[in-house]
């Protein structure tokens, strides 16, 4: 970790209408203030883990190592679901034991779960509602400053993993599901390149069918077909990608997350 | 005030479609580079002085002593309405005389008022429309790099305070109003955690109605009652707040702020 | 350059709901860690690359010199469209040749253009969608690390300029267009504060028409005038501005970008 310039990454649903986020900066600061802190998403919808999960694993990897990862997406707030701290072989995450970290625990070696108990290192009187502030932050900050990990609490052996749809892959097809729909109405599927290019002999060798609408083959950027048309292409985090030249695909197809996508050869 | 990285905080109801935030950074690092620049909200509504008040004074604290608060919510732009800096015991405030400073007052011990008057700290030519670039962030900056606050212009002896409701306590119950809707559609109420311990012997001793719907007693967490029912909470600005469990009490309710919220003896 | 902590802006169509500007500024502090970013603004509506323009040339001279302004709002992703820099007397310029740049060009004095083609910058494998993350950050981090411009490939002789409209000057009246809506719903024209000095005698010497509706003269301040009343006032950009005093004059004259503005002279 640099601890000269350690650097704390944001993930939340607290949207940017109040004043939450920049508490939670503020308590940083406070602590350690040479701390960079980087805003990843303050817009999951309110309570979605799943997404959180999501936009966490798409966007983790590109920090440097050693970077903190603190993820506040947590329903269960005040209630006894535990607040953990997770180290990975390249980085640290803190957050909510809510199964927020599962898509990242996929990826990166566990290399130990904390159980965030030592109140010393929280803001006192701890809120009801607010660990963000009260807890999360705080332990960040106070673990970018090279407290160990031990020091805030016992190792847990067993910590909450959401289960996410996989692709089901049959001899003609594979039926996938829309994961994750971007700001530009990109269609983001859980159907992998690897598994598409395991399945396909070329990009050329299959359609995709979503509510009944066909799309052909893979292209390599946007503007490879007219205006408002739908392509296919492989997005940024290596996913199946189903978009619309200069317009919306979410509006195209009236898509919505978890509708099926099927790829079938030809 | 750490000189060596100064914190200056940002409050304004800018929005996020336009580049004048943005702005105000810049000409912030053109004089002092080394500042840390953290954004409270620039989501205030429209010429909303009273909510800029509120979220101002429910995060200022959060920040390091002599973090330099710059906030600006200001209709009366380009009028006769004063630009000012108030130091208090632990902070600096910098921004319009129109009251957006009422709540923290309330709270921080005033040293001094200044009057911004000395043209050579500010942009010229100054704008009509946008002190925040042309008096306020040179200000903030230049109070930052270490210039005085007599510097800046004449001590005042009086500015502007706004009134905010207080809650009438009766013998059997408190009238107290909603004063804040956050992000999550929770309704903050202006009865202080202090007003409720006095008034009642318990947390069980009590239930709340708005728009004639009842709130039971407090809980400790969301999650303590079933999902989509209404609760009441000592949320994390230390004021009765009423929440609904993975929902929204905004929505529940039909409230906005300004609507009446009683407080019942049992 | 300020290489010691290179400041890098940032300008997108990204929004605020995904994870893209986080992988960016990531990507850019594993190269340069001191680096500085600001945001100028990411919610430019999807591919409107003339809008960026324009909130580009609001923002871009008030930061310090050797800046480097990183635009992308690139419809062009994936295609043959080149990445560029442009190093101007006092700033740098990263993203795609699309015209984006036109406005800044009008302004700053051009020393040299150079086609991003050296592979060794940029991240690999080089994504199909997302050249913000892969080309366009790594090259600005490392031209904030240090390394010339040429090194990044060679110069151009010739780039995309987007034509812009511009007024037009009859005998009695200037016909021009709201080029611009802000956050406040004020209406920006392409009528710059010299040509209409040069076009009146003084600022009550016109009246404004837009939609049949008429504005009479200057004001300094919004509140010059009572609520909800429409006026004209010289906005920070230094154009003509039509706007509400406490409202908006978006919905007062339901205008759109585009419509036209005609100034007669009395």
């Amino acid at each position: 970790m640099n601890r000269v310039c350690p650097i704390i990454s944001l993930l939340t649903d607290f949207g940017s209408q109040d004043y939450f986020v920049a508490v939670m900066k503020a308590v940083i600061l406070g602590i350690v203030p040479s701390a960079r802190i980087i805003d990843i998403c303050h817009d999951i919808p309110a309570q979605d883990i799943r997404r959180a999960a999501f936009v966490l694993t798409c966007s983790y990897s590109y920090f440097p190592k050693g970077t903190i990862h603190l993820a506040v997406v947590d329903p269960g707030v005040g209630s006894s679901r535990r607040p953990i701290l997770i180290k990975t072989k390249n980085y640290f995450f803190v957050g909510p034991d809510n199964g927020i970290f599962s898509l990242v625990l996929r990826q990166q070696s566990l290399v130990k779960v904390i159980h965030l108990s030592k109140e010393r290192f929280f803001l006192t009187p701890i809120s009801q509602n607010f660990h963000g502030r009260d807890i999360f932050a705080p332990v960040a900050a106070w673990l970018a400053r090279g407290v160990a990990p031990e020091e805030f609490g016992p190792r847990l052996d067993s910590f909450t993993r959401l289960s996410f749809a996989s692709p089901l892959v049959k001899k003609e097809k594979i039926i996938g599901e829309i994961i994750y729909i971007d700001h530009f109405g990109n269609l983001v599927t859980n159907i992998h390149k690897d598994l598409l290019d395991g399945f396909c002999q070329s990009a050329k060798d299959f359609r995709i069918i979503i509510r009944g609408k066909m799309v052909t083959g893979l292209v390599n950027s946007y503007s490879d077909l007219p205006k408002s048309k739908a392509l296919a292409i492989i997005g940024s985090a290596n996913y199946l990608e189903v978009a619309v030249n200069m317009g919306s695909a979410e509006k195209f197809f009236r898509a919505r997350e978890g509708m099926k996508v099927e790829v079938w050869r030809r």
